[in-house]
C-alpha cells in the first residue's frame, strides 16, 4: 500500500529523465532538498541536506590534502583591482565578470528614508570579490619566500568565490560557490609538475572511492587552459545524458605568476631564482556531477561512502499498543549501527506516515532504508531496502549490522561499475568528421585525432557544440591524422558537449 | 647552551607585556605566525598555525552545535540593499559600515590598458557583503516555514562576514572575519529563550573546557543589545591587562524579524502566528581572547585541549653517527603518542639547530616539548618541557605516553585556574563612583549598582571609558542604589574597559 502511494507522489513531483533531462535535474535538486535559488541573482541557498553532502566531501578531501603535506590558511575575500592588472592572461580570464566593491558605506536618504550608497565613501581603489585567489595569495607569498629552505610551500584554502555568471544552474554554475583552492610553490619545474599531477590523483581518488564517479584524466587544450597557467589537468566525467562535466582542475602555473608577483628565492648556490607554482581546485559543482551520475526518476541516489546518512530507520506502528516495543527495538538498532560506524538516522516523526517517509528518504537518496514493524519483530527480522536497485529483503536481526555493511559496500561498487560501463559504452572512436558529428549528437564521448590547432578546435565547437574535454593521459599514443585538416596528430583527444 | 641562545632570540623579538601590552599582543601574533596584515585594508591573512587553531575551535564547536540538534547550511554572501530597510534597528547597527557591490564587470581602459569599472554594468540594486545574515536568511525562512510542525528550525552557518572597521587589530577587529552564525525559529517565546540560553551554555563549555577561558555570563544593557534583538546574552572574559573581551553573543530576537520578514506559521489550532527567533555567533575574535588569556613574554601559550599540536618532538644529534639511532627512537615515540590520540609533530628539519627549534615552538605556544638526544637514550629517558611554567623533567621512556597525557591535563587545568584567579582577584565591588573610577583605571572588573538608565551608562562611559559589560546571571540579586543617581537598583552590574 505504502509503496503504491509513494510512487504516485514521486511521479507527481519529478520529471522523468527521458522527458526532460534538464528539468529532471532541477527536480532532483528541489525534491531532495539540496538547494534552492536565493533572492540574490545567481546565488543559491545550500539547504541542510545539500550542505551535509558538501561537508562529507570536505571531510574526505581535507584529510587527503593534509595527508599529502598541505596546511590550510585563509586569505582576504577582496582583491585590489590593480592586482589583476599584473597578470595579463589572468585578467582576461577572471577579473572582468566579477562583483566590484566601490563603496564602504550606506546612508539613509533624507527624503525617502531608504538606504543609498554614500557618495563620500567611495574607495580610492575598487575591490573585486575573489573569483579565484592567485593574485592576492601570491602577493603574500612574495614576502614569505626568501630561500629554497622555504620551499615547497604547500597551502590550501576553503572559501567562497564569486563569478558573475549570467546563466546559472544550482551547483553546476552559480554566481557564488564554495570550493577549496590549493596554492603551492616549488623550487623546480619538476617539483611543480609532480604536485600538479599528485593533486589530480587526490581528486580522482575522491571521485572514484567516495563519489563513485569514474573520470578521464588528461590535459586541457590551450584554449581551455586556466588563464595564467602553463598547462591545466582535468578530470572529465560522463553524465547520464552523455555530456561531460569537468569535476576539478589542477594547474601547472610555471613561473608566470612568480614573474608577475616577483616570487623569488635564493637557491642552494646563493642565486636568485623565480619560483614554480601550482594551483588546483574542486568546488560545490562536484555535487552537480554526483547528482547526474547516479540519480534516477525517483530522485537522488547517494553513494554510501559520501552519504551523510547511510541508513534511515523507519518504525512502523499501525497500532498504538505496539509503539513502545517497536521504538525500543528501533532505538537498539540505531545504537548498534552507530557503534559499527554506520551513519544512521532514526526517523521517529509521529505525524508523518511510513509511506510518506519512504518517499522522502528515497528522494533524498539515502542508500539503505530499514522498516521495522510488529510483524517484523515477531519474526525477529527487519525489512532492508536498497535505494539504487530497489531490492527489498527480510534480514534476521542478529545479522543486521553485517548485512547492512555488506549492502552499503555492494551498492558503492555497483554505482561505480554502472557509471564505468556508461563511460565505456558511450565512448566511441571517430575516424572522420561525420562520425564525430553523429557521436556528439548522440551523447557520446568521441575520441578523434586533432591537429593541435585552435582553428580546428573552434571549427568543431562552432559546428557541433563539442569541445575538446582533454588530451587523455591514458589515451593510446598512436599517431594519425586530424579528422578535419588531415594534418599529423600525436594522439586522439576527447570531444564532447559539456556542462 | 641552546637554552641561552633561545632566550636571546626571544628577547629580541617580543616586547614585554609590562612595557607595552598592545605591542606585545602584535608581537605574539607575529612571532607565533598566527596572522598578518594583508594588502587589503583591514583584512588579515590567517597563517597556517592561526588557521589550525581556528579549525580546532570549529571542530569542537561544530560537534556541540550538531549534538544540540542543529544542521549546517549556506546562504549567499550578498544581501540586497532593500533587505536592510526592512528592520529599522538592524539597519542602524549594520548596513551602514559595509562593503557595497555596485557593479558586476570591469573593462580595460582603451587609453591606459588598465582595468576600470564598466559603467554599463551597474547593478539595479546594490548588494551588501554580509555583515551578518539575519535578513537574507529570514527572507528564506519565511518561505520554508508553514506550520508548527516545521518548528523548531535549527540552522547554523560557517561563513566569512565583512564590517568596515576603521581601526583594526588582528583577530580582535578586522574588516573581514570568519565565524559561525546560528539562526533558529521557534513556535513559542519560551522555546526561543531556552535556545538563546542553551547556545550561550555551549559557548561557555567551549571557552572553559577547551580554551581554558573563564567568563561572566550575563545580559547586555539595552545600549549594547544586538540591533534588532529583544535582548542579548554575552560571555565576558578578562584579559591579562584587566580589560574585558566579549567572546560571543546569543540573541533572543523575539518576533522583531518575524514581523519584518513575515515569518508566520499555522499553530495547532489552525491560527496564524508570528514565529520567535534567535541568533548567536562566535568568531575568529575568540583567538584574540585565547592569546590574551594565557600567553607570556616568551610568546603564545596554547591550552592543550585546543592546541593543533600538543607535543613537539625535537631530535638532538650533535654527532652524525648518532643520527640514525636518535631518529629511530623519535619516530617510535611519535607513533606511540599518535596512537594514544596525542596530537604530535616531529620536527626533523636538519638545517635548523635544536635551540632555534625550541624558540620557534615556544613562541608558537606548543604545550609540551620533548627533547631526545644520545645521552637521553643511553639513560632510557627523554627531556619533557612544559610550555606554561617552563618546567623540565627527565621522563623514563616506558612511562612517556602516560606522563605526557598527565602533563597535558595538568597544564589545561592550570591555565583555567590561573585565569579564574585573575578574574576573581581583579573583580571588585564599588559602593561609590570614586571607587568605580579607581577600579576601572586600575584594570579591574567593577561590580556596581546601576539605575538601569542609558543616561547613567553614558555618563560613566564618557568619564571612565568603561561600559556595562553585562548584567550577570550569577550576580547576587541584592537590591541597592545606583552609584551615580542613587535611584533603586535591582542588582550589581559589571563595568570595565573593553576590547
Amino acid at each position: 500500500m505504502f509503496a503504491k502511494k509513494k510512487k504516485e507522489v514521486v511521479k507527481k513531483t519529478l520529471t522523468k529523465r527521458s522527458e526532460n533531462y534538464s528539468q529532471w535535474y532541477l527536480d532532483v535538486v528541489e525534491t531532495a532538498e539540496l538547494a534552492e535559488n536565493s533572492p540574490v541573482r545567481g546565488c543559491m541557498v545550500i539547504k541542510p541536506h545539500g550542505y551535509a553532502i558538501w561537508e562529507r566531501i570536505q571531510h574526505e578531501l581535507d584529510r587527503m590534502i593534509k595527508e599529502t603535506g598541505h596546511s590550510n590558511a585563509y586569505f582576504p575575500v577582496f582583491i585590489p583591482k590593480s592586482f589583476f592588472d599584473k597578470e595579463a592572461e589572468h585578467v582576461e580570464g577572471f577579473a572582468k565578470e566579477s562583483a566590484v566593491v566601490t563603496h564602504y558605506r550606506l546612508q539613509q536618504d533624507a527624503t525617502t528614508g531608504k538606504l543609498r550608497t554614500d557618495p563620500d565613501a567611495k574607495l580610492t581603489e575598487e575591490l573585486i570579490v575573489r573569483p579565484t585567489s592567485e593574485t592576492v595569495i601570491y602577493d603574500t607569498y612574495a614576502r614569505w619566500i626568501q630561500s629554497y629552505r622555504d620551499l615547497p610551500l604547500l597551502i590550501n584554502q576553503w572559501a567562497n568565490v564569486v563569478r558573475w555568471e549570467m546563466r546559472t544552474r544550482p551547483f553546476l554554475r552559480t554566481a557564488e560557490f564554495l570550493w577549496q583552492e590549493g596554492h603551492t610553490v616549488h623550487a623546480t619545474q619538476e617539483g611543480a609538475e609532480e604536485e600538479t599531477k599528485k593533486m589530480l590523483g587526490v581528486y580522482q581518488t575522491l571521485l572514484e572511492d567516495y563519489l563513485a564517479i569514474p573520470s578521464i584524466a588528461g590535459k586541457k587544450s590551450p584554449s581551455e587552459t586556466f588563464a595564467g597557467a602553463d598547462h591545466t589537468y582535468t578530470l572529465e566525467s560522463m553524465m547520464q545524458d552523455g555530456k561531460a562535466l569537468q569535476s576539478c582542475t589542477s594547474h601547472n602555473l610555471g613561473q608566470n605568476f612568480a614573474k608577475s608577483f616577483n616570487i623569488q628565492f635564493t637557491d642552494e648556490n646563493e642565486k636568485q631564482q623565480y619560483a614554480w607554482q601550482t594551483s588546483w581546485g574542486l568546488s560545490t559543482r562536484v555535487i552537480g556531477a554526483l547528482i547526474m551520475s547516479h540519480s534516477d526518476d525517483l530522485g537522488l541516489v547517494l553513494p554510501p561512502n559520501i552519504a551523510p546518512i547511510q541508513v534511515v530507520l523507519i518504525p512502523i506502528t499501525p497500532n498504538k499498543e505496539d509503539e513502545e516495543e517497536v521504538l525500543s527495538v528501533v532505538t537498539k538498532i540505531e545504537e548498534q549501527l552507530k557503534a559499527q560506524g554506520v551513519r544512521t538516522h532514526l526517523d521517529s516523526r509521529a505525524h508523518i506516515s511510513p509511506g510518506a517517509k519512504f518517499g522522502e528518504w528515497e528522494k533524498k537518496g539515502i542508500p539503505v532504508r530499514i522498516e521495522i514493524g510488529p510483524k517484523d519483530i515477531a519474526k525477529n527480522t527487519v525489512v532492508v531496502a536498497r535505494r539504487d536497485n530497489q531490492n527489498k529483503h527480510d534480514i534476521l536481526l542478529e545479522q543486521l549490522a553485517d548485512s547492512v555493511k555488506e549492502i552499503l559496500q555492494e551498492m558503492q561498487v555497483a554505482l561505480l561499475t554502472t557509471a564505468r560501463e556508461r563511460l565505456t559504452q558511450h565512448t566511441i572512436v571517430a575516424t572522420n568528421y561525420q562520425e564525430l558529428k553523429e557521436g556528439v549528437e548522440n551523447g557520446k564521448f568521441v575520441l578523434a585525432h586533432w591537429d593541435g590547432t585552435a582553428k580546428t578546435e573552434e571549427k568543431i565547437k562552432a559546428e557541433t557544440k563539442a569541445t575538446i574535454r582533454c588530451i587523455p593521459f591514458d589515451g593510446e599514443k598512436d599517431k594519425g591524422s586530424c579528422i578535419i585538416s588531415g594534418k599529423p596528430s600525436k594522439q586522439q583527444v576527447v570531444f564532447a558537449k559539456a556542462y
